[in-house]
């Protein structure tokens, strides 16, 4: 899909706007039934029939969601693309559609925004999802990117996040804090290079945290594990800015509370062990680092005995009375209340 | 809807992202029967059953779409709402559902922010349109807006820009050009505010241009007209990047070519007054100023006698061999190719 060849620069003045698209879109193949017209009208074109629709935005943003000094276009690409279907997944639904939106200025080439879009094609076929329409503007400051991602369930499928019951069991997929830990690696490396600009990054043995950060992946696998174990959880929600923000999310809108155990919160060995190198609480980085894009889903109890043995979750609490809170229970059997993150504190984790 | 009250100014900081989100999306009312889940998920839910889903969307880049010093937030949430509605209606579409992604620097107050929301929720009642969700994020430079519609068509009603055929009459809603005289009278106060900063804007006598620039309506009510008068039209784009730009996305589409009469564009009084004023002609308003919002579209011809009365369209001239080209025909009877604007020329018009 990628237009790129060696050293070639095309300036986007060159090829004007209808090459560009024509560029951008060549090569897009239909890949869902539900899709009846994608790129070059003013809308999309889908037919959900029985199905609901699920819709859902990001809006990511240079210099605040990504810094491009460390972070290639392609792999911009397949995150900007897989943020958003991790939101059509964590509703239990199948991701079908996307649609892009850059805003992109004169020092971006046909060639760079081609390989931005060969970022988003891969994570659009890995995904089995169509590109179906798309915005390209100018910009006069950074790169911006919005993407809009379309996708089905069945009404009964549905898992919203204001679901859950008291006493429900709080699970989360796969493992927490590697994405930051990944971020904490790129950011040393960016101020190392910015005092020799000589040096060669080193990025030796952190393989698996620095794929986390630059390539997350949805877990649709653990929806398809769910579905095979005869488990509907009762509320869902996917780990974009952490633990603690999501937990918030859906005890707030359950009106509940919940109790978390550290002890139990699944962290990688490489996150504990880079953690430590940077005089981080792998803690801290599981409960408000983010960009995980795992997924945070409540059970009832009685489906415990069915997903004791799957590999892939791990029980890390469960849901109280509104009136107990949502607290940390730590290692040392402390309690410690599980707060949200201000703005500035929003702001500062995606600038740092 | 709004919050603002006198002089106050709340920081986004003090109330943080939770408060903001609540702040923005109270009073949200859903209107319409397909909208099964709004704002407070991963993702909006819709049912469409037997209908045709459309889904649209544009991206607003400050200093390239819009510029702050002349547009009120109010009117610049309006804009963007309609920009999107339009899109829909130019699919013969009913417009549902809008989510809205907002990239705000700590320069904004969540009482800015509420205005500016006040302008969305104002086009969205006047549309019938629900908000189903948002993303509002951190930006370190300008203001972004990102905003996806949706909305629904039976099948059978759906209006493409590749299904014109040779000797279709090409029809325009309203008038053009006004949106682009618009924008150069608030550009001329804005340059003159710049010499002399006690200045009062001189925009006496402009009420229509000015609005059709900052308050521009979709055109649903032609749809009603035309369905009323039993005509379904083959082709159909709205005209957001000026009349040269979409009729060369119908000729394309439908491999066909155009040819355009001069004397027949609809230009209102107003325009050409202030054309004059500005010493541009009234036909390069027309053809590339954009921003006008109307709805260009083909007929057959036998539906002519169905249409001629109809004083909100005006026939501009037919669809032809593809061979023959796209071109206009001044009022002294010489033709001219209609060209696609660049890269630069977009830029430029846009900047201005």
């Amino acid at each position: 899909m990628s237009i790129i060849e060696d050293n070639q620069r095309t300036e986007l003045s060159e090829i004007g706007e209808f090459g560009l698209i024509e560029v951008l879109t060549k090569g897009i193949e239909i890949q869902n039934k539900s899709t009846i017209k994608g790129v070059g009208d003013d809308a999309a074109v889908l037919h959900y029939g029985n199905k609901e629709t699920l819709v859902t935005k990001d809006l990511l943003i240079e210099g605040v969601h990504f810094d491009l000094t460390y972070v290639p276009l392609k792999h911009l690409g397949y995150k900007a693309a897989v943020v958003n279907i991790s939101d059509i997944v964590a509703m239990n639904g199948k991701p079908n559609q996307l649609i892009i939106g850059i805003g992109a200025s004169n020092r971006f080439s046909a060639e760079a925004l081609s390989e931005l879009y060969s970022g988003v094609y891969l994570a659009c076929k890995n995904y089995g999802v169509d590109v179906v329409g798309g915005d390209t503007v100018s910009s006069n400051s950074g790169l911006v990117l919005s993407i809009t991602c379309i996708g089905e369930a069945s009404k009964s499928d549905i898992v919203y996040r204001n679901t859950a019951n008291k006493g429900d069991l709080v699970f989360v997929s796969g493992n927490l804090g590697a994405a930051y830990m990944g971020l904490m690696i790129l950011e040393r490396e960016k101020q190392a290079f910015k005092v020799d600009p000589n040096m060669q990054p080193d990025l030796a043995g952190h393989d698996y945290i620095l794929e986390r950060q630059l390539k997350p992946e949805a877990r649709d696998d653990v929806l398809r594990i769910l579905k095979e174990a005869g488990v509907k959880p009762t509320s869902m929600i996917d780990i974009s800015d952490g633990l603690a923000s999501e937990i918030l999310h859906i005890t707030h809108q359950s009106k509940l509370g919940a109790t978390i155990y550290e002890e139990k919160l699944p962290i990688d060995i490489t996150t504990d062990l880079v953690s430590k190198e940077f005089a981080i609480d792998p803690t801290t980085a599981a409960l408000n680092g983010g960009e995980d894009y795992e997924l945070l889903f409540t059970v009832s109890q009685k489906d415990y005995e069915k997903l004791k043995e799957i590999k892939e979750i791990t029980v890390i609490g469960h849901m109280t009375d509104e009136a107990a809170g949502v607290n940390l229970v730590s290692r040392s059997g402390t309690q410690v209340e599980i707060t949200a993150q201000g703005w500035d504190a929003f702001l500062k984790k995606d600038q740092d």
